[in-house]
């Protein structure tokens, strides 16, 4: 079989070291499901039908092992391992859903390795101590919908249901009917608090998205915290007008300062260390001999600090208006989402680096990220933490992501022994 | 009834002046036609229904002034006054289609302006020597398959049948289909030498898509030539990633060499005196979290001559060149389109600059314009000459595209003078 961008990690001899045989299998299962045949990479989006693959994949993964399987009123996927009316429970795991175009492991990684650490801890024969379960977070990476995290926000009541009723799709689509046609209930959506009580801890396996660890040389890191980040609409609007007759000077072009704008963006994430994008654009008219009457760009734009963060935002903004006033054109800036710097749980962050120093007496790298996740979400409301995997390039959200075979191996194992030492006598 | 941008003339007292009543019955039956009603802009695409009605507007001016209406084979209607068979036909005419969200005047004031010439000729019992006709001619705009003056481009033999019918538009429908499916024989498409052997001047009257005539205080101008003017396609690929985990360093972002070439386009614009636009881009994934794996950005630039031209799109290459080096992007151009400087025929310009200056004295004025049109076209085919008609504002190609009701009239009046002139004993 010839292995592409966007395949789970190389089956190696070295596999059957994990106890239970099914990692390379639920690979393989996965491997085909929501992907496209041009780019390679995953079109896994919430509530489509690559989507209920996904997760009709994940019901199976709960029945083989004999889990107890429950969908939330939000649709996140549960398979459960001891009773969780019991309280304090340790839930792992992550999302199976896709930016356009993604690779095989953000999301994936940490749900796969979830189960896998569970056949690890049963080979292992562990005696559970406190109820344990395995998540599919839903709709995490906001590629429908335009907002991350939803089935999270809205266990945590970070997001109204009155807000997610709002959601639609770029074909005019809204969540509640997306969820009905997939045969979930919007009615039903809205807070969990009496779930979340129930968990003692959160730990979410992860791909790393960049390329910390490959520069440490480590397989696996813990988080220490999430990166401040949003995202700002700068609207600019000038004149539509011939682009073949309408002199230099009488123009008023939005795309001259939304480009002046994109430049300024680089500019202040070089001088800070923080990052600004703008991936994302649409105009109006959109016709190659129109002078547009709207250009519209999506920042996105994230710092390891507050202050850095509202610096270079402010900093782009003051180029933005400096540039459109000088071309004639208006810009509106509308902050679209926001989430303040996220700060995993001291406790337990410590005791997964004591848990995974134990037997080598290394140290575990401790690492902050760009990326937002559910467990950044849930870390308002419960304990949690994050496991990374190294991605040997950084490529993330792209069909070139990877991890080797022996890391995620790595992140299996380290997995298994945070449960273990969480979860087990 | 309340005006809005996009109405035809204003109805003015002054109105009656022209002989024939059926200047404003024309503007009021045209402007409902594929009106779109939240931009106030026109939306009529080749082959659409909005098209069909303009279509039928046509057919029945024709029948209602007793001419024999004929379609040829590339769809382009004619409505003939004597027998085109005895040749040296005078034609005038333009275009119905429109841009997205385009003006009421860019083609239908050619058209109208036709109609109601030939309603002043027959009021002043002018006697007929040369065959005359009005012409529209089918997809002068090209918003719908993305190539200009189709219709007339088949008809000279600029478009073979072989391009027109991978002509497709946004949706995938084929040129072929969608002729068909408006009751039209694509497989009838092709070069029309010898209806074009027939006309001996094409006269064509348009609304001036800048502000010559506005600065010289003239209602009416002649064209003396179309700048050289091309569309160049730039393909920036640089590497997909995350935008909130992949540092600065490591990315390869197209949309910084993108705005880097957008501000050199108008820089060699502004150095140069020639125009140059970056009007439409497409991005890939276009996502706000994805740092984009391709830009691609068309560029429309135009200049008064050849050598001017070549200097302002090399520039523009040089910059983008060197840019997407500087950010490890890659950069390919392709040239889409490009018509060459049309010169009208000297000796018809003259002959029309004579009329129209043979009662009042005054120069007319010449001018030239970097927009294309069907006379551009046709005029490597027959001898082609222009009729501008002052827009004040100088905006075209958007809903705001204005002529006052006394310059339409002056540009009716001028347009019976040369017709007059050229086809009257």
């Amino acid at each position: 079989m010839t292995r592409r961008p966007g395949d789970g990690p190389r089956p190696s001899a070295d596999g059957g070291s994990l106890r239970g045989a099914s990692f390379h299998e639920m690979w393989r299962d996965l491997a085909a499901i929501g992907r496209h045949p041009a780019t390679g990479g995953y079109r896994r989006f919430a509530w489509t039908a690559a989507d209920a693959e996904c997760r009709a994949w994940f019901a199976e993964q709960a029945r083989a092992r004999g889990l107890v399987y429950e969908v939330d009123r939000n649709g996140n996927q549960w398979a459960w391992l001891g009773d969780p009316a019991r309280g304090n429970a340790v839930v792992t795991g992550s999302h199976l859903d896709s930016v356009p175009d993604g690779g095989a492991f953000d999301g994936p990684l940490g749900v796969v390795s979830a189960f896998a650490a569970l056949d690890e801890l049963r080979g292992r024969n562990a005696r559970f101590t406190r109820p344990l379960a395995v998540v599919n977070f839903g709709d995490e990476e906001g590629a429908r919908f335009g907002l991350a995290c939803v089935g999270s926000r809205l266990t945590a009541g970070r997001l109204t249901v009155e807000q997610a009723h709002r959601l639609t799709d770029g074909e005019g689509i809204t969540l509640p009917r997306a969820m009905e046609a997939a045969g979930y209930d919007p009615d039903a959506i809205g807070p969990d608090p009496e779930r979340l009580a129930r968990i003692g801890a959160f730990v979410e396996l992860h791909i790393e998205q960049g390329r910390a660890l490959d520069l440490t040389g480590d397989a696996v890191g813990v988080a220490s915290a999430i990166w401040p980040h949003g995202r700002w609409r700068f609207d600019f609007r000038g004149e539509a007008n011939h682009a073949g007759t309408t002199r230099t000077s009488d123009r008023r072009d939005p795309m001259l300062p939304y480009a002046e704008t994109v430049l300024a963006a680089r500019r202040e994430a070089e001088r800070t260390g923080a990052v600004a994008t703008f991936g994302k654009i649409a105009v109006e008219p959109n016709g190659v001999n129109a002078i547009p009457s709207l250009v519209r760009g999506w920042l996105d734009s994230r710092a390891a600090d507050q202050q850095t963060l509202d610096t270079v935002v402010g900093g782009i903004e003051k180029a933005a208006r400096a540039s459109a006033a000088a071309h004639g054109v208006d810009v509106d800036l509308v902050r679209e989402s926001f989430t303040p710097v996220i700060e995993f749980d001291h406790a337990l962050r410590d005791e997964l680096a004591r848990i995974l120093g134990k037997d080598t007496g290394l140290t575990v790298p401790v690492l902050d990220t760009g990326a937002g996740h559910d467990a950044g979400i849930l870390s308002g409301s419960i304990p949690t933490a994050m496991l990374f995997v190294r991605n040997p390039t950084g490529v993330s959200h792209a069909p070139a992501e990877s991890a080797a075979e022996d890391d995620c191996v790595a992140g299996v194992r380290a997995l298994a022994d945070v449960l273990e030492g969480l979860a087990c006598a």
